[in-house]
């Protein structure tokens, strides 16, 4: 049984208010819960079912608490439909802050809304080797239950770091790149330095003014067929994987 | 209002065998209706808000039957949550039987079940000019509520085929590329023809073994990270992205 007390906590961290007075957030789902375990980040308290507790028995000891429970009762305090395994309450990670090195290349995201884009941008960055990801302040909250949902134990990996864009960009040392329609294919791109900034914009906006102004390399996905836009998510994949791409041919050809 | 027999039928549309039935679906939305509106497919009903009809009195001469309703009753019909313009009963489309040209790509799905999934893969398909995708009859159904929305307006432009994979692909002229994890990296890819096959699989499972007999390149994403895998809309983007550029490389080097 999950006591109430969790119960009540559980249920009141689906709100960005009180994760930020708790500090801390919750995972949901056999996987990404084992993921969590076995990071080294702090396990408050762990709720799983007999099941998921008789075939981890290793893992679960990295929870500071554990209660079994139903998959039932798993449902009825977090976000997912069905969750025969088990949810963790964990600490929120103190990330160092932001410091981009001369080889690297950072996420900046421009008022991105749908916690299922960003969640989807985190997996994206991981696949990519990207560890860093700037949020304006605005961008939906990386500890939203359907970001943690979407990243897939991505988010124990990317760093995120919520601060105002104009601010960080305006100190870049590096090359700051911009996703608009109309801008140099990133397809024909030669790239000036090994690393630099990808800026994406808002879902229908795009990339506010304030923040273009900061951008010295418009790039644009090409088209070859008819489809107004891709969505926000899909164009980050294809953006990194040119330009990580390009980087490792820059890297090549030097050696 | 939406009259009864009418808000029946479109309820009963969001099922698969009505829809088979009644060779109707509908699209829901602003931007999607008009779209549909201004394609030359047979709108058999239009359902929209006073504000709608007075905003586009040009676009809804092309519908059969028009009936004012307000957004209230858009939303009891339909599956979105909010509808302030319009619902479209469409009839479905006849679609030539599929036959594919030498230098035409075709994405082939094996078994997506997620209908996000398919409608987002339908929308890049349209990006980069992929007229065709061949679904294993047990994929998602293409005219599913959920498609239709994930796939904004592209489902007009790209055709798809329920056929029986292993039958389409042993009577391939083409080179079938399918993508696994650890085959040759896109980055590295030089390719033997200007069009070919794309075989994605199942979200869990991957290409069927059946399937995967067929398939003459296995390719991969190469990963800079850590994460274990990508959705397999963002694999289906970057798939393409790296064929249709190295297509179009291809041909500008034999001019």
């Amino acid at each position: 049984m999950i006591s109430i007390k969790w119960a009540k906590l559980i249920k009141s961290l689906q709100l960005k208010k009180h994760r930020k007075a708790e500090q801390l957030f919750f995972v949901e789902g056999e996987k990404a819960v084992l993921e969590v375990l076995e990071s080294g980040w702090t396990v408050r308290a762990l709720f799983a079912t007999e099941r998921f507790i008789a075939a981890q028995p290793q893992a679960i000891k990295a929870a500071q608490l554990l209660q079994a429970c139903s998959s039932d009762e798993l449902v009825k305090c977090g976000t997912f439909s069905s969750n025969d395994a088990a949810l963790a309450v964990v600490a929120m990670p103190q990330w160092p802050a932001f410091s981009p090195t001369a080889t690297s290349w950072t996420l900046v995201l421009d008022n991105i809304n749908d916690p299922g884009n960003l969640g989807s941008i985190i997996r994206i960055a991981d696949w990519y080797g990207i560890r860093h990801i700037v949020c304006s302040p605005d961008t939906a909250d990386c500890f939203n239950p359907k970001v943690i949902a979407a990243a897939k134990g991505s988010f124990l990996r990317v760093q995120l770091h919520y601060l105002p864009l104009t601010e960080v960009l305006s100190h870049a040392q590096q090359p700051i790149y911009g996703a608009y329609l109309g801008g140099e294919s990133i397809h024909q791109l030669s790239l000036n330095s090994l690393g630099g900034y990808i800026v994406l914009g808002n879902e229908a906006n795009g990339i506010s003014q304030d923040v273009g102004r900061w951008v010295n390399r418009q790039i644009t996905i090409p088209a070859f067929g008819n489809a107004e836009s891709l969505n926000v998510g899909i164009a980050a994949a294809v953006i990194c994987d040119n330009l990580m791409r390009l980087t490792a041919q820059s890297k090549e050809s030097n050696l």
